[in-house]
């Protein structure tokens, strides 16, 4: 069997649950509600899960019509079409989110990586500006596999979440800000020149990418 | 008496300390040792203080070697000549910087509140990959009148400490870092862009403009 | 009583006004009205200020419909709810603005001084373009305590306003503008490198941040 | 013991290991050999291994000559300090380095994840612009527990091993090339906005980083 | 007969296709449809090919409208008036997109190429996200004549390409992507930094000049 | 006679003086003092004025050598080869800076200014920060027919003197500052959007280019 | 009379025909027609010409009917509302602009021109793509006074017109183009750097500025 | 036979002539001349022609004295190593450069393109600012098969070029200029948003890319 799928606007992907460990996932945005749906249909002929990012409500409308047990994550902006979830894995990934309106963002990431077959734990509006707030759940904190970071503005929430723990961080900066923020830019320029030793960062807003990494990682942990 | 002395390639600003309370100050980088000397002359013979800034070791030496009592302040690039020392006034500037490497912007703060009569105190190299270093001092944090937070990198430490205080606090980028940092404007980007209410910048590396405004707090809390 | 009232999508950090002398403040910007009011209401139930900022007429409209005694302030664009205002300060924030498209900021400022319990002196339209309409108010702008001076374009403002006073001057940059301002940039770097002494900075369009630093340096000033 | 060692210029942290499973590093760029040879001495006293990153060869130099066993590694641009290698742990870290130029980058990352405690395997000057000379080592990537991909110019690498495997891969830009590579910038954005899903990114040049989350990511793999 | 017909608001160039082989293009975007229109009819009366770039529906419609034969190519906002089709030259150019969000890109370049009289090979949606995608038309990627590569997010695509052939690439950054991307600038930079050799680029977006270039290229490669 | 000398290194455009009404200027920087000195021959055999800018000490020294006459400008870095001075033009141009470090900025300016024929003014060191050194000298400011303003840093002086006068300003930034001030982008944002109306702006340092406009503008009111 | 008009939202400056030769100038963007109403009452009262530049279409409709003789100028985006026209003066303003989409700039530096009291010629679409369509106009941009050059995308026009005359070139960069233009910075940068002598350059789409300078020149060479 | 030879610090990529045409290109920048031996070396072995870029005077030194027959270009700041030159192919490349300081550039491209089997044609100094000298060598550029043009500050050449001939045009942005040039920006998107169809751009001062790619479209126009 050809490991492509040509769909004539789009050269489908089907070897990449064998590559990468999951399914090739869906972008939305740019593409119509119909295309989504095709992609989305080739996909789930072959694999027990779709993921659907960057779902506006038209494409959330339409594929849950046609795909019985889609389900719409409105504020993640995520479809997920799962045969039968994944069974999870062994560690947490900790989404941890500087404000409310970080909120699409670390969500993005929470459905992502539990999709991907991971227990999650939120924990949200946590901003370095009340540090109380923060270090009301150290043990949580302490004791989670892989913690995604997510913050706009200065982006400084990474820096004393890796202080604290020895796991990886993966820093996630968002659009989140005005004026000097440049949608994104002094989040992403903060959590790159982080004094935290071991934190990543990922693109600005990408929730998905932070936790694709944090699930191949704790893949790694669960197989080597 | 005319408030400018015209030395030819400089109008000094003779009137500056009745306007601004405190006499010019004189920018060493870019003027020849001989121009800083001449300056300072048509200023000490009117003033009590004398302060120059950015001034390298060669405008160090001719200065110490014209002006008797003038001091050299190595770390901090900074010439003071001091007829007799301002009285203290009332209330603490604390000088907080996140780094070892950040400590020729901290000193030039420190020297600055000090020549311009105040008292200060110096809390170095507690930046927030160690939080419990910082939580170390919090008794002499919260009891200061006024906080200068020095950092470089990603420049979190202001938004950390602005969230533990209620006084002013002046922060104050530097372009240490590499790479992403861009000479220090991801510093400055996270500043402006600081999740904690009230903290206001200064350019990257001026330490004095920092300690200038502080001691115009301190000035204006000692006289209202 | 746990210093934070979780609403699941935000922290209420109700330990605010202990540590930093005002409650938290709610910026509305990209919260639904009914999320602002929500976290209003936990605010109130504590609070005798509650301010929000960035508030659009939708915010405006249904926090005034649930709470009696709130005021919308249109071109400040926030909305105040006041057990009792606070008593003044002694002292007074002079807000001076450069342009007539300054004043959505310029009265943010203003707004914000006033419910912290501050005197406000507004001083509009008085850019450099016409040095004369501003030298006419050369006495208030003396005699005020804190001057918070608004501008965009090139934001020549605050440097000209820094060399007439001996009053800490915190400046705040505008979007306003076209072409080379780049939103607020070129005011924002003007400011940043005033060759007034003494002049902080604070985010583009940031009136609040100015204003929250005002009050605190008034609060010390009636404190110390 | 107290977790600090005040050496007036720096606050060793030696609370770090316990935190973060490694002792803190010492970043030499900006100190002097003195005082980088005082910070090592504080540390050695209580830790097994010492990491000094950027030492040019003065740092080099004076750090052999005082602590026996120091080893200078040139291209690295590192000093290990180490009474006694640590254990390696299971799996593998591959280095992975587009072109010659990149290679003290590629090493900073390499010594770094030795002295850490892991495996390293190096995979030099195997960029795009001939694909053979990277799949000819296709067994060795795909084996590979995690993947650190050094390269400069447009950073095209990470992609494209990205595509290949299932492990975490961390891209590392480096500043090589010249023009609109503008220092790195170009290779950075590139590694940021990639089409590989799951690549997380550190800071341009930052060999050091990289290998610290790897070796963090190895970690968890081994204690979970 | 002069060589400029003055519509008032446009000097047509109707001496273009003599000095460049080709009628002067209509820009549509920023120009009413009447405007096109009218610009339009001035060629037709003088040229066999009339080709209109960046034209959105309203125009394809009034142009359609006016001009019996004319073609609105909907994906590559393009339409193209006839007389009669240039015959084809020698020579295949191959066009090359990474992703279906570039396909209006992929497509001007492609509608463009033809217009001139070329012959056009697409090949869509081959990314280097799965490098076997591309591997697939190798046969075709080596015998084309000259190569159009289009490709947003980090643009690693014509490197790779370039690595492949001996024949002109020309790169074409797209704006597709999001964050860091910067609206195509991260593209931009990464193909003219590209490693591989002989690569020349186009602005953002500019699939009309890409096809241009290529089409003068194979014009030389029949006439020399 | 061609209107063009070729030396090999160099097409020397002797047809300028016609067309410009000033012969061709030597840029010296980038050229070997040899090359200065052959290009400086070949339009001295044909012109009375020879003007060399942004030459060094070591093209300063080779052309006094080989010229008699020529007139080294250290501060203006320029050199100038007169046969005879040409006769004054009616008007002024004043040349006004902002601070001491603009001096050799300005002095180009002035240099220029004087060989084309003009009477120059100088004022120097006068800056916003104390407003009582400008407005002292306003009759001169008023009276002038031309003013070129230089200033660094923020670049608010243009906007000022511009406020004053109704005669051309044309605004000099200069690479004077640091941090925030960019090599002199924050001072030339700042000229460009200077809310002072008919400011025209030249590059950062290009005193030449505004001597050389102001001397246009007079000449214009010389011949009109 | 006092020299200012507080009208509450604004300071209407009516000492500025006496200062720079022209009323002030109403920027009527971000400003409700309104507003501009009152400013323009306030004016007229005291002036013959009231400008009033960036006017929408509801501006427009609301001033022409309040004002009996206002003239909407479309493509301009101006008012104008003239008691009586100024006398012309002698010499030639003219305004050329590189393509059809330049037309807004170009009208608005024409307008303003013209309501100051200039004679103003328009040479419209003239870039150098097509050299021959701007040197058939030889004479006449050989004979203007002030050249006023509109130019977009890569703005090299203002360079080769420079070129070609001996009078003052004032180039206006425009926002049009696409892709790298980034809104204007492009055309701006390149007219900063131009290697015509004597250019000056005014902001992005900064129509008016470049018209009051040319007509100040104007001003100065008809009264010198 | 292996088509790589590991050098250890290099992978030498002996494949590249078979699938490129041309062979690897020592690129000397960062490299040790020791190392640019090593290579030129393992090259020289199995490749009649050797071209090392970007190499210094040490460079140069060394390699001349290991090869026999090997030439240092030194304005071009390259060495070619030939055993024989390659047969020229039909057609001519022209190489235009702008001003006297882009010659280093200029000469990489024409160097590069001579040892790669093409007839060079230089024509040097011939900017815009004096169209006269361009227009002079009119029937030169119309002949010519392709165009490499090269220009610093604002990079008009390549549009004014591309607007004369049918040929390709491939412009090579200089960062020659200095202040808001920034380092060959300006030129550079000046020449990615050229009015001037078809035009192609490279890396700034890349003139070997440009050449490279003038060589691939010639050899294409010699073998189609």
């Amino acid at each position: 069997m050809a490991p492509v799928v040509d769909l004539g606007f789009a050269n489908v992907d089907t070897h990449r649950a064998l590559r990468k460990g999951f399914p090739e996932v869906i972008f939305a945005s740019g593409k119509t509600p119909e295309q989504v749906v095709k992609i989305a249909a080739a996909l789930r002929k072959r694999e027990g899960q779709v993921l659907i990012t960057r779902a506006g409500p038209d494409h959330g409308r339409l594929v849950k019509r046609r795909f019985k047990g889609a389900v719409y994550h409105e504020t993640a902006r995520c479809v997920t079409i799962q045969k039968k979830p994944l069974p999870k894995r062994e560690g947490i990934i900790a989404v941890i989110s500087a404000g409310t309106s970080d909120l699409p963002v670390a969500e993005e990431a929470a459905v992502t990586a539990d999709v991907m077959g991971n227990r999650v734990e939120r924990l949200y509006d946590v901003g370095v500006a009340g540090l109380h707030r923060l270090l009301a759940h150290y043990t949580q904190i302490e004791t989670a596999s892989v913690l995604i970071v997510v913050a706009g503005m200065e982006g400084a929430l990474p820096s004393v979440v890796a202080g604290l723990v020895r796991r990886p961080v993966i820093a996630v900066p968002t659009s989140i800000g005005y004026g000097a923020n440049f949608h994104g830019l002094a989040a992403l320029l903060g959590m790159l020149t982080s004094c935290g030793s071991g934190v990543t960062v990922v693109n600005i807003d990408n929730g998905f990418g932070a936790a694709y990494a944090a699930s191949q990682i704790l893949a790694l942990a669960n197989e080597l």
